[in-house]
């Protein structure tokens, strides 16, 4: 596909998944980490248009030039930005305003990228899309936990299922000690927490085919698992005790029977599928539990091309840190991934939200351990 | 006008005033005091459905039995409900649904107050008419500050111009010292906190005719108010100082100009204007700075007939207490003023976001000493 | 007795209190409205040389210049303090040297009183006395609330037997409606805000010779009074919700049987004593209970005569505002009241911590509605 | 030295590092993550008392049986325990009481050593011994804590003098690619985490000889790197801006002149000496600054046979996690290591304030990335 019509799938893929929504659905922050369907729709546009149409289209004109401040995300090299926790604050610009300014831009990428040969510039083009599809990863989840947290439960799309993925295989495999080459080898497109191709040296392990499902977890509850301290890291410990918590996100025990909210309604907890909505400390005290433990980034990238994966992010006992050699791009979009890398531990693998060809075993995502509202999953280790 | 058609008449405005926002404009909360505009049309219309059709129209069918959960805002007595501060997570029920919940229950109550004659039951419906047109001043407020929180600044009507208000009197006058009697004592409609009609002396003072100006206010910004705590009252001091406060609300100095923010857009500050959006600490240090005090708040009954009012509500130095002999009703509506009365100082007079028929001399207003989001002004007192 | 008599008996009834604390005591801050011990015995002091000494002995030398800073507590005209939340970070200066630091300036003052005639003078020294009073109150309940939040519940004095005051009369009487007046009209010492003497008109009240006992309130805790919210106001409601309260302060039920801290250790709840330790929103909840109400300041200080007090601060439902004619001192002194005047009530009579000539009936002490850490008790009224 | 003799050295070492202290300097906790000294002194006791006297000697009497509840730190196998942030709330049990439980203990402990000769009970011993020594070693932050935070930076041993440290060599040295074994591979003691001897690839590096001084920290700052946001992760960036952070931990611009707190007193700074007291994003920060880098922990251990160390604990940018086959002991003493591996970085070295014979290359210290409070310095690699 040539990088225009690419381009403009991309684009539309985010807009047709908005098209569930109310008017009112785009302008809502729940919470501090979760951003209104508006903002996503305008921050994705205001990439292209800062990074492409303003610095190499001689003649564009600006759309609006409060957008800037307003759509900005956390690139402190792209100028001032309204804080994250107020962006659910501003009703205006009106979503039919935004989504003019989707089309305006639109308009101008596609004129330019249809002569477009300078490969530095299609670098920045193709990190924009990688970038939208993250957002539309964080548009489903945003979206969810809007409507999870709503006390009616609003169904988003009756056919949305992502709660009935079943493992299809099980049992476990063995990996060799020994020393592995890790990091990104291909040539299509990676982002630069993958670069820094380096070598690692691996004790032998033995990891499931197949990941925890809410069948397991629930004998990990009813056993007692959120009230004993010592499967507990010491911060996760605090995280149960301050929270009050005794389940995944969206679980509610109704009449004695435990349901969750899915985008397709509340439904009651299916014991088969996929485990979804727990956060590390939850994995690791899961993995404590049953007397194993979870994967390193490394023994997952490893091990990944023999298990089927790709419906749930999975945690691992992996710091977020920099491969050797990790070089920062200059200026804003050296703000991308390297400065996260504190506080965060890697997932691996990718989820039902995330774009087709937006996955890839070397993929690097990260979250702060407490987090548990993308599609989190766990695969476990011996 | 009968019963019904006064009804039809204050609902109607509650909505027309509405015609001025988009569709997301209805659904945000910026803070906790402050109800998203769909909520307000939601919870007035509660108010009928719960105290009315609910308890004497027989065969009347919920509209949505969620409803009640989620537009109760602080009677306890009437069941479960929503916490303030999560009104503005629900993007659903849409503003549609709302506006047709609006219909629903205004059918219903125009049939039901046709044939109304009940004494006991008339009462509640006035009081209900009383409390939408305090909420009708309150979407004002909270429309104002969500529209003066957002960087664009947005214009709500370009007619809207409260600010202009200027003082048509100037000068002040003497009462005597004596003995006055206090309350409301007409045979219309009162708030049972202005009932308990009883004498109190007061001591001889001087009310001036007009209210406090931008310019006077200016002066007392410049003369370095906000940093002389000899002024402040000690908690004031600390609201000053914890929020770093230079200027009343919606001020904004730019290009060493000030303006502010008002439903008409951002404008020059008027100084021939009547000051606006300060809480009472401000309105306590400006009357000393300017020598002077507040009145308290049977001064300003005393006095009201003597002066114009009407544009805002008033801060005087009474605390918010109950009356000698105030009796709290029974029930959910015993709880509509009782409960407040701790922590909070009495306003008197109206604003100009109050609507007609909705003041008299014996009114009590309350809000916390450090609120300013309401039309507030100054009248002073020697 | 002469003044500098005076002056050493009342500096030194705050030492001797002090004997039966540990060095280690005299440090700790556990909460921010409470002081260390030591603080006391420093702040006292700093006042008699900060008012005093250095304005009015020529050839007084400062005992340590630090001290100004260190011990000032909320007068902003006497230059810049430390944090009262920080008070108890200070293990230095050492409890010996501010014992050094009072009797420095004991000594200086003595010589200074001996030939003492200015009346002025003579005035800020009362005050300073009256102020030291004030502390010693402070001292015992900081101290209380020190060992009453240490989990092995000290023994301060065996002897120290509050909590058995009982009521020695019963019964009530009435106070028939009229004018009355208000204010301190002796020509001993009082505070600034007793003075504006003024008339009220007060309606007919009949009021309780006896003060709530623990057995009554006991019966309020058993009717589920923390749970109905009928009771409470809605800032009292809030308080009790977000605090987890079922009884008053120092209460804890051991083996199904409710004790209490006492300065003499942990002891049952003896229910003919007087009930202490309850904050303005329990107050007001058990009144409303009761189907009674507290009284005004006014109608206490009216009574006052003809009922037993001064074993406990009486609340009273009249918030802390001036009198009319109130005049706040020029300077530091100005601070001393008139700038608490928002968010308090007020309290009438004395308590079993207040040195004696502390306490009369026109006497305004207040306090914030939540505090509890006071010797406060109820007085109903109907 | 045999075991007992050891025991006693140790032991004697906390008391006489107290011996500069004033009784009221035992009961102050200025900051939730620094205890008061008596709670050290009490603490360290309180390992020996439970995990070997009451286990092991059949006849010993507990000194006073709420001396668990007060002085177990984290150990939620071991029984309740008073919460970190409220140990400095308690004036008793005084420090006489506490000096004498050590006396108690110790007395006990020296008669059961004589004869032991279990090899298990042996370890438990020796971790109480390295427990003791870690407490030496808070002890020293701590106290220098309370101090640095008292506004008259009072002297604690004017011999003290950690500033002036200053490397004793220069230039760095290159260490090759390969394969590197790590871990602890002696017989003598060492922590549960640095168990798990493993090999690790390491690509080809180059490693300063000399620690970062405070000079070459000054031309950081006086560049402006406090605020470069490129040069900070994005966590660091926000710890700078909402603490207001501009130099480090008891750094005080005076009289435009830098100055620090040091346990001698107030003094300028050394330019030479090394650089102490910076977390882990200002380390982090002053690397990007500079073009190099922190060393990761294996690096760091590698290389650590050929350059000086031992005067501050040195961050790595590696994050505090479970080496391969980590396995955690039963029981309480599980609890020790393993529960804190989330949100910590390691530190590797050792610093002034550590006990000699309380250091080794595997050794593996880790504290939350904001932390400074420590003897914390930086090592640069390329």
């Amino acid at each position: 596909m040539c990088l225009s019509s690419k381009y403009k799938a991309i684009r539309d893929q985010t807009v047709m998944f908005c098209n569930h929504l109310d008017i009112e659905d785009y302008a809502i922050q729940v919470v501090q980490f979760a951003s209104p369907p508006k903002w996503h729709l305008a921050h994705t546009t205001w990439f292209f248009e800062t990074f492409i149409l303003k610095n190499y289209v001689t003649d564009y004109t600006d759309f609006n030039s409060d957008f800037n401040f307003l759509f900005n995300s956390y690139y402190n090299n792209a100028g001032d930005r309204v804080l994250q926790s107020n962006r659910g604050n501003m009703s205006r610009p009106s979503t039919n305003k935004i989504l003019e300014y989707r089309r305006h831009v639109d308009e101008s990428m596609i004129d330019f990228l249809d002569n477009l040969t300078d490969k530095k510039i299609i670098d920045i083009v193709v990190l924009g899309l990688n970038h939208e599809q993250q957002h539309q990863e964080l548009l489903i989840t945003d979206v969810k936990y809007m409507f999870g947290h709503n006390p009616i439960f609003p169904v988003f799309n009756s056919k949305y299922n992502l709660v009935k993925d079943a493992n299809k295989t099980s049992g476990s495999f063995k990996i060799d000690a020994g020393l592995y080459t890790v990091g990104y080898q291909e040539n299509d497109f990676c982002y630069d927490n993958e670069l820094g191709v380096h070598k690692v040296y691996l004790n032998a392990f033995e990891i499931e085919n197949k990941l925890v499902t809410n069948g397991e977890y629930l004998e990990f509850m009813e056993s007692g698992g959120y009230s004993d301290f010592n499967l507990w890291l010491d911060d996760g410990w605090s995280w149960v005790n301050e929270n009050v918590i005794n389940s995944p996100l969206y679980w509610h025990k109704i009449d004695n029977e435990w349901h969750y909210y899915t985008l397709g309604g509340l439904q009651k907890v299916d014991k088969n599928a996929i485990l979804i909505h727990i956060n590390f400390y939850e994995a690791n005290a899961f993995a404590e539990w049953k007397g194993m433990r979870l994967p390193t980034e490394f023994e997952w990238e490893i091990a990944a091309s023999k298990f089927d994966w790709g419906k749930r992010w999975e945690w691992t006992n992996s710091a977020y840190l920099p491969y050797p050699n990790f070089v920062k791009e200059n200026g804003a979009l050296g703000e991308y991934n390297g400065k996260f890398m504190s506080n965060k531990m890697v997932l691996r693998g990718a989820s039902a939200a995330t774009s087709t060809n937006h996955s890839r075993p070397t993929y690097r995502n990260f979250f702060n351990p407490s987090e548990r509202w993308q599609f989190t999953g766990i695969r476990l280790v011996k």
